[in-house]
């Protein structure tokens, strides 16, 4: 069956925010079982708006249209679909049940732009919004059950899970339709590189579709399938994760879609290891990281941000010796500060970055995308040094990031780079 | 004059990305004074996109269409306009040079996929695509000039920007046009009622545009102006600007777009003061914003990321009956670890973060959402504890980081909480 998402509003179609509804909604009806034929988005301008629901309602079965359902005068949607479908606007009682009981529940009162809001083509049928103030409502012009929803992100998803969805999978044929999706994760080879592995994919997965995502600087590799038949398709999809697994190697961070900093968090817990930082160039982002995985205090222990020279003294007990000799960027720097680390915070493994972000800063010798990365475990203390190239300072501190905690990923997995 | 924006791709179309293209084209289309009036989105579908594009051809005057000028299979975007404009495919001699002189200057072989990019519709001007392989172009079709370029991001903003946008301007009319934006950032106050004291504003600037932007946690205020008269238009927007700010008070933190910790890093400078922290459940976050700051080197010492009480201790000099006492997560806490930092660093004001970001460690006494901070400034040393709620793990963790330098920019401006 064919589905359409459209979006409206002139903030959206100006282009002063980025429409991410579509691409959820899209998503979401796919995985259902839908073929979404294409999105739309106009603003807020009820003739285009009413001229544009017209003719989604002659070629899809299925559109879900957000934004405008708002309490302000440019919420236009309930006046354009009225229009589309030839009836008037009545007060809905349903409606404004649910707007005055949101309001009851936040002992708010009430106002007459709230009021506006339960204002709807006559003939609809209300949908919940548990997340807001604003209902939303379905209702079928020509061949098209339209779906509308609020424009905010945050209510339109929940109002698309638990009054959409169920609903739409009703209309659907009635055979149960499974939508498999595996997402590998991958670091280090380039883009091209990983389309080139991955040429060969449709060939040998004719049923399965694979698509890239560039999550900088990692590279997710996303497989799809989708049809009647569970068990062959969880058969192939199998064959295709090992398959992607063989051609992409030593780079592969996980199998089941895990970021670099939870890969390495749970390879230290498999030993029962921690781990101390020493950061200069990623001025804490690693940290950072590696906290946003729930459950790191269970071997994270401590990352000492030391942006001076002094600090790398005084904290990581660095000899200034060595910064004289060597200056703060150099492989021996970064093995000091790992060291310092490890030592300072009990831990197993000590992990630093020191090098130029950028935008200034480079030399000649040194220029910006330079980084010198420590790691030291119970056995050894390494240093290294790369070159990068061409981006950002915020670009290079995440490439940074990530390459050190690549380098501890393959430390951890027995796979020395 | 009348633009649309259209994206091309199945991996747009079902929603396995986000369009960030149309926002970007829309924006940039409008500064120059386009109205865009709608953009849409289809998959790699040659007659549907081929219909699609003759619909455009009769309603806009320019249209900017991104995605499948690759070189693989599913990159169909010639032969759908070809078949739209009724003209034929033949090797473009322009097309073929460029993509033959990014494969030599790379010293990279070429390949027959790769000289398909050279097979174009008659009649098109090909653009030059100096961030990667594949060419853009030009055509007219009925009353529409259509601008066909790669989807890949990169390419796709370079080009608009070096060969779309220098045309455009051309065809419109000869009027020099301007576009003022203004960018005010706020944090503090929910977006409800940033939207309750912005509501007077469009009866007050009724020629300027509104618009907001969450940027969680901080609300970012945009107003945009166009027209011919730039004085005029000027002198309107620094009275809007003045108009915003003095609504907003106390919570403005940039009449300038400045995020957060720009805005701290120019007090810190201003005062020639440095800063260090220390940072719990943050986990680096802080430090990792700071850092984001080119020059922070100038202010920004040091940060003791001390997820381990051990770390508390030892790096931060938390005296072991204040943890017992009071526990880790609490003001006191909070206190002796921005006064340990301060010290260790030598700086000027010290601050610090220790709470419960979740999903798991929350109590009835401490939920999850619960944080202390911590501030040294060499007069003082306070503890707060706030309460925050609904939020995930990495929320939380921004609410508090960006709460923590709020705390800060306060008491740099002499203007407390």
């Amino acid at each position: 069956m064919i589905a359409e998402v459209l979006s409206t509003g002139d903030e959206v179609r100006s282009g002063s925010i980025a429409d991410t509804n579509a691409s959820h909604i899209a998503r979401e009806l796919e995985r259902v079982g839908f073929f979404v034929s294409r999105h739309g988005c106009v603003g807020d301008d009820e003739p285009l708006l009413s001229e544009v629901l017209k003719d989604i309602s002659r070629r899809a079965d299925v559109a879900v249209v957000t934004g405008g359902l708002g309490p302000t005068s440019d919420d236009i949607t309930a006046l354009a679909v009225a229009q589309a479908a030839g009836v008037g606007l009545f007060e809905n009682g349903n409606a404004l049940n649910m707007i005055e009981n949101y309001f009851k529940s936040g002992n708010r009162p009430i106002n007459p732009s709230n009021r506006k809001m339960a204002f709807l083509p006559v003939g609809v049928e209300v949908l919940k919004n548990d997340a807001g103030t604003a209902p939303g409502f379905v209702l079928k012009i020509n061949r098209c059950l339209f779906y509308f929803l609020p424009g905010v992100p945050r209510e339109m998803e929940v109002m698309l899970a638990n009054e959409v969805l169920p609903r739409v999978i009703q209309i659907k044929d009635k055979t149960p339709w499974v939508y498999p999706t595996r997402n590998i994760t991958t670091f280090g080879l380039p883009e091209s590189e990983v389309n080139e592995r991955m040429k060969p994919f449709s060939q040998a997965f004719p049923e399965l579709i694979i698509g890239f995502r560039a999550t900088f600087p990692e590279i997710h590799i996303k497989v799809y399938g989708q049809g009647e038949n569970e068990k062959a398709l969880n058969l192939q999809m199998e064959s295709a994760v090992k398959w992607v697994a063989e051609k992409m190697g030593e780079y592969v961070l996980s199998l089941n879609g895990e970021s670099m900093e939870a890969v390495v968090g749970r390879l230290l817990l498999a030993k029962k290891a921690t781990l101390a930082l020493a950061e200069s160039c990623t001025g804490g982002l690693i940290a950072s990281r590696i906290t946003d995985v729930a459950g790191s205090s269970g071997y994270f222990l401590f990352s000492g941000v030391t942006y001076s020279n002094d600090a790398k003294v005084k904290v990581l007990g660095v000899p200034p010796e060595t910064l004289e000799k060597y200056g703060a960027v150099h492989e021996e720097t970064a093995r000091q500060m790992a060291m310092g680390a490890r030592a300072l915070a009990g831990a197993t493994y000590g992990l630093s970055t020191s090098g130029i972000a950028g935008p200034d800063g480079g030399t000649d010798e040194k220029p910006v995308g330079t980084v010198c990365i420590g790691l030291t475990t119970p056995e050894s203390a390494q240093g290294w040094r790369f070159q990068f190239s061409g981006g950002g300072r915020f670009r290079n501190k995440t490439l940074f990031a990530v390459k050190a905690l690549d380098l501890l990923r393959r430390e951890l997995m027995g796979n020395k780079q």
